[in-house]
């Protein structure tokens, strides 16, 4: 267990702690602390991987058509004819992205999110820009996905739309203590309810298509009153644009694979690639047909049912079992695509950590291996969301998807960029960069024009984003990624700073404290007291003993029996007449320390008894944790509380 | 400024800190400190006293008769009729009470509260339910007096009757802060109200009793929708007992002249005593006017309108310039009632505080020698209460005169026994008690009747208002009270068995310290860890540096550091399986501390580096900190930071 090295310089012992951690609340809310070595490591296969990573992309069918109905409302329902051309031109954009991202996970086997890709290739401010832009959107993805979730569960049962903001709330922190416990990206757990949607889903979709080509599919029955968010105008270029911009929250999650390449098997690239193509397949396809389907059945936005419980009540005919397995299967693929962000979040945020912009204890793995309180912070965050827009999903969409586009274009631009440097390099040689291998390829024309073609239309469609969004609340997000990119540098200035401060690099030691001066605060005469005399002067020759003169009669007392305890020590009485206890304190320890060589060392020695409970401390001054706090910032002054037990 | 005395025993210095105390936003709102010197002495005649003390004694003229027919109303409008009697019993009550008071001064020239009577006399379990009596009064003083303040600006202006609350909060705020700047119990600030208000009720009274004579008083115009707090009922012993019990609070503040008497000019007792007359004979009169006016001109309860506001707009024909000044006279007199729990609340809990029964702290005098602890205290109290009963005298009252004629019981009780101990004194022989001097008088007999029947029919009072209110609110103050009592004796258990340990009686030292051991945790090799180390090594030679290792290429780089610049001093490097930073670090201290010898002494230096801003410490894992809180509570062990400033 232990084993001493004596080696050329100082002696090491190396132990290991052997406590167990204690029982405690936490330990029964989120489980037994795991020892590091128990880090997990398991891949999976294409079809796991689909069910794992595709839940987010594919949820937000759940949301994107009744969006797009949304804002086309606003100029009547005869616009709700533009709502399938819309789509069409998203499924397009989803394609080219899908296209590009492809690229991006062969380019960077060991993991390549935005913000990786935009550090290595765009520089440091891109790469904050990306990770800022990546955070706020995983907190948007969880208020997002549960309110869209709430809303399904809403739809089927009306009489719980009043309690929706608290089942949101209560979902998001049901989440919280199952992420807290760890839940291995993996397995039945993922793979049940997102294949289960997904047959759902395109049962429902295809089922509607077999009822409309037979004629019996019919009109919504009892459609819920029409909502829109902004009031009555004609259909225009503004119009058309601002119902596309919010039809593509379609596309976020697309970019969930290209973060996660490390979690499947070999040949991962090929099995991430392949997997992304079909889970694009699959959305573009379910996409379609509910707008498709959607348009045909008259359904019209609203708050109080969603479009998906519509159609299913019209597909199913009426809230019968299928209609309700449905909506409960898209409730739970709703609250899977949240939990993509409970590890991606902490995982992101961890990453910004360890690159110094963010507080480093976000790196720092809980007792459950995970990084617990990134989890804790995005879902206290994502519960805030959720309180202000009272679950609205369509609250908070014009906050949404601005960061994914934003990043899909970074993503992007970086690797047209990074094309670029590989057709710089020699063939057969290789260039280390911190995220992945640059090596020539001989393609590299044509991968750099589909990158960059991908980053002209994401940057296109964020533009168009911004513009038609910015009053619904989009300028939030354009004032909140500056200011987190602000924060992230300041961190890191902060950071570096104290390295630079704390280096040994030419670093001239002083000279050893060759005089060691003691000066102790009493309040009273007592055991405690001795006991901090007794510390004191093992520590020096040279003590000094202080007392506060509050009242007179007090200081006599004190003086007294000072002559018969203190040893010898020299007492200082000093009177303050504001009846002040620090502040004199502070006086005289200056006074003497502007007086001091370099190598004399000031040691404020407070005797501080400690009461058996802690709310005894209510009982008393607390003139010591003043006095320490209040000394804290003074070069060369250290304060030493000794501790007296009572009890 | 310094004289240095030597005589027997350890060197004493005598300094004064000179220091000013500096400018802050409490300066400015509370004006600057004052130095202890300047605390104040003046005395008062009785023409000042009684505008001082009488405040609050006839301030509850303001709502007594009110709180009589709210309760009357339960039975209807007819059951008025009993009003007037009722209050001839309240008058008969008061008389006894101030005869029994008048006793109570001459006993105890210096200052004779219920607290100290029933200390001196009863024991301590009666002084603490005095103590606690007493400070829920002053409480309830406070929160009643400015809601019936508040209720009287209402009645003028119906408008503001929606903003009671909010007023009533600010009118409390602001007396906090006048009386933490200090106000002297003096002058004209208190005798200019005091006498106004005399002047204006006496008036109202006088010019309402002629115009009843001349037979054109009249009615209530448009008297506002009558209240009640009860369902009808019929006429019973309990509705007459229980308005009597509500009409009692007449008598709150009656005690107050017995608390200040050393505010009086010599001969003090015969001038408080008189004062003390003259202001019961005030107040009965006030009291038996109102009522009988009330009466006549068929004044109704309503927390819409006060009887004073209708009294006064019937007796001068409308809501007049005479009606506004009545109004304004009787808000002032409120305030100033209010005003004087702000000085008894502090003294008292300052009292208790010395005593030991309430947290020292409260014994403090703060920067403008008034004990501001207290006063804060007292006004979050009040404010809280207003909040809860929404300004509501009627809600407020039955919590009410329970503490007061718990006092009056306790004070005359202990009195009587006094005059029973002054009997058994040989004449010419002086007994000198805690708060007064005992001696033989001729007259005890006599005496210990007055004050025996006194607290006889005050006990008899306190059970009627127990049982008649007990539902309206008077459980909360008995389960209050004995709760307050506990605490007390918690407190003082606490500080006895503090003393008891800490007290040098029978104290052995222990030896001298022999071995020092030090044992300093650190995370890495910087500047700041060697500044630790230098200090770790001018306490001892023995001194472990100790690494708790999460990554084991970390503490492969803090060894080969530490090979470098560690001067030879032995490093542990402690394994933690469960990432734990601060529990290895205890178990390693505790194995080490078990071993210990009786003279040995362990210190734990912690090289801690201080940030320039407070807010950078978010950015850095407390360590230290936690490792201070956690090794506080192990005896000989004593925790040193050793800070290190960053810039």
């Amino acid at each position: 267990m232990s084993d001493l090295q004596q080696d050329e310089g100082a002696p090491v012992q190396r132990l290991t702690d052997k406590s167990q951690p204690r029982q405690s609340l936490s330990s029964w809310l989120i489980g037994r602390p795991l020892p590091t070595a128990d880090a997990p490591h398991q891949t999976i296969g294409k079809r796991v991987g689909l069910a794992v990573f595709a839940s987010d992309a594919l949820s937000s069918t759940a949301y994107a058509t009744q969006e797009i109905l949304f804002i086309l409302a606003g100029a009547g329902t005869a616009a709700f004819v533009y709502a399938f051309p819309i789509s069409i031109v998203i499924v397009l954009l989803l394609a080219i992205v899908t296209l590009s991202y492809e690229q991006i996970i062969h380019a960077y086997p060991g993991g390549g999110g935005a913000y990786i890709v935009a550090r290595d290739n765009l520089g440091e401010l891109p790469a904050q820009v990306a990770g800022a832009s990546l955070l706020t959107d995983y907190i948007l993805t969880v208020a997002v996905s549960i309110s869209a979730g709430v809303a399904q569960i809403t739809s089927a049962f009306p009489d719980l739309y009043d309690f929706r903001v608290e089942i949101a709330v209560g979902l998001v922190l049901f989440m919280m203590v199952v992420n807290l416990r760890g839940v291995r990206e993996s397995g039945a757990a993922f793979a049940i309810p997102s294949y289960f949607f997904l047959v759902m889903m395109a049962g429902t979709v295809l089922i509607g298509m077999i009822r409309y080509a037979a004629g019996t599919l019919g009109q919504v029955v009892e459609p819920p009153p029409m909502e829109t968010v902004h009031t009555m105008q004609a259909v225009s270029a503004f119009l058309i644009l601002h119902a596309f911009a919010s039809g593509t929250t379609a596309l976020t999650g697309v970019e969930a694979i290209s973060n996660g390449i490390t979690a499947f098997k070999e040949p991962r690239s090929r099995n991430a690639g392949i997997t992304l193509i079909w889970m694009s397949a699959i959305l573009g396809f379910l996409f379609l047909g509910i707008t498709f389907l959607s348009g045909q059945i008259g359904a019209v936005p609203s708050e109080m049912e969603t479009v998906i419980s519509q159609l299913g009540r019209t597909v199913f005919g009426g809230r019968n079992a299928m209609y309700l397995i449905l909506i409960a299967a898209t409730m739970v693929i709703l609250v899977m695509a949240a939990n993509t962000s409970f590890a991606g979040f902490p995982r992101l945020s961890a990453l910004l950590a360890i690159d110094g912009f963010l507080p480093r204890q976000l790196a720092f793995r809980g007792s459950r291996l995970v990084y617990s309180r990134g989890i804790v912070a995005l879902a206290l965050i994502a519960c805030l969301l959720i309180v202000v827009f009272q679950a609205s999903v369509t609250g908070l969409i014009p906050l949404y998807a601005i960061g994914v586009f934003l990043c899909f274009t970074l993503s992007q631009g970086g690797m047209a960029r990074r094309w670029w440097k590989s057709g710089r390099v020699a063939p057969g040689q290789e260039i280390k960069e911190r995220g992945s291998t640059l090596r020539y390829e001989s393609g590299w024309r044509t991968k750099m024009f589909v990158n960059g073609f991908g980053a002209v239309c994401t940057t296109v469609v964020t533009l168009v984003f911004v513009v038609t969004k910015f009053r619904d609340g989009a300028w939030l997000v354009l004032v909140l990624i500056p200011v987190m990119v602000i924060t992230f540098s300041a961190i890191h200035r902060h950071y570096r700073r104290l390295a630079g401060r704390l280096s040994l690099d030419d670093f001239a030691e002083p000279p050893r404290i060759a005089r060691h001066r003691v000066i102790m605060p009493i309040s009273g005469v007592h055991q405690g007291t001795l006991a901090g005399l007794r510390y004191a002067m093992a520590l020096s020759d040279d003590v000094t003993a202080i007392h506060i003169c509050l009242d007179p009669e007090e200081a006599e007392r004190v003086q007294r029996k000072w002559d018969l305890w203190g040893k010898g020590v020299r007492l200082v009485i000093l009177d303050s007449p504001y009846r002040l206890m620090i502040e004199p304190v502070l006086h005289y320890v200056e006074e003497i320390a502007a007086k001091r060589q370099p190598n004399e060392i000031i040691t404020i020695v407070v005797p501080q008894f400690v009461p058996k409970r802690w709310w005894h401390n209510a009982l008393h001054a607390q003139t010591a944790t003043w006095l320490r706090l209040a000394l804290l910032f003074k070069p060369g002054i250290v304060v030493t509380d000794v501790p007296y037990q009572v009890e």
